[in-house]
């Protein structure tokens, strides 16, 4: 009787933790592709949920970090809104101290202004961009620097 | 020896279940207060995470359904997109067949068309909805009789 307990208990935690594993890794949507744009280090999937146009203009996509991948550093004349839906990153306007975010944090970015975000160095990062697109597309700068990454360790 | 594997096996079953359980329940973002709207029946519980306006349009919002909850027919002037986060759910525009949504569909309702959606009768539902706001207030409509709903079971 023992034994078969033992069985069942074994099983059933195992099953929990292969599940578990795979919500952490799945809010539900797509991945996506793996980017090959020049505009970030390190591994970032994107997905597109909405295609942003002039009938429903905000762009919505789902973006992936790998740990410690990065966007350089850039501006959305629209302006965006991220939504986190897993692990932990950075978030970091010019001029102003940099932000560690997590899910279930929501961060406004105002239009015009200059920032970067990226994953934390040894975790996963995901999030839900909301970006209105009728003001003009993504304006890209230079690369965040390996020297002010690894300095917010 | 084996029962303490017994009890570290059963330990983790709890504790993995118990976390399973809390994640299925949280998409990370806040479930927000209970609407006392006159525009649905059963509970939903709603909360906002951007609040539209002229600079940065879309209105972010969390909406998390108690199985059975429908909201009224209604009209978005300016569309809106639906993100499932979690269990099961109708959606219907007029005229036009029920459709079955599930965690990780996306749903684009194109501005000016009646439509409703709520939770499956035994089923959790939640999205994040993004509802362009410059356009218009959302219009509501007559609410989705039982006998409609209980016909889509």
């Amino acid at each position: 009787m023992r034994t078969k307990l033992l069985v069942i208990a074994l099983a059933v935690s195992a099953l929990c933790i292969f599940q578990s594993q795979a919500q952490t890794a799945d809010s539900g949507f797509p991945k996506g592709e793996l980017s090959t744009a020049k505009n970030h280090t390190g591994n970032i999937w994107l997905s597109e949920l909405n295609v942003g146009d002039s009938t429903f203009d905000p762009s919505i996509a789902m973006a992936t970090y790998g740990a410690g991948a990065k966007l350089d550093w850039h501006i959305h004349p629209g302006g965006q809104v991220l939504l986190i839906t897993e692990g932990t990153g950075y978030y970091q306007e010019r001029g102003k101290p940099v932000r560690i975010v997590h899910k279930g944090d929501v961060i406004k970015c105002a239009p015009g202004v200059e920032h970067w975000h990226g994953a934390a160095p040894h975790s996963s990062f995901a999030y839900i961009a909301v970006t209105p697109t009728q003001k003009g597309k993504t304006i890209w700068l230079e690369p965040v620097s390996n020297k002010d990454y690894d300095r917010l360790k």
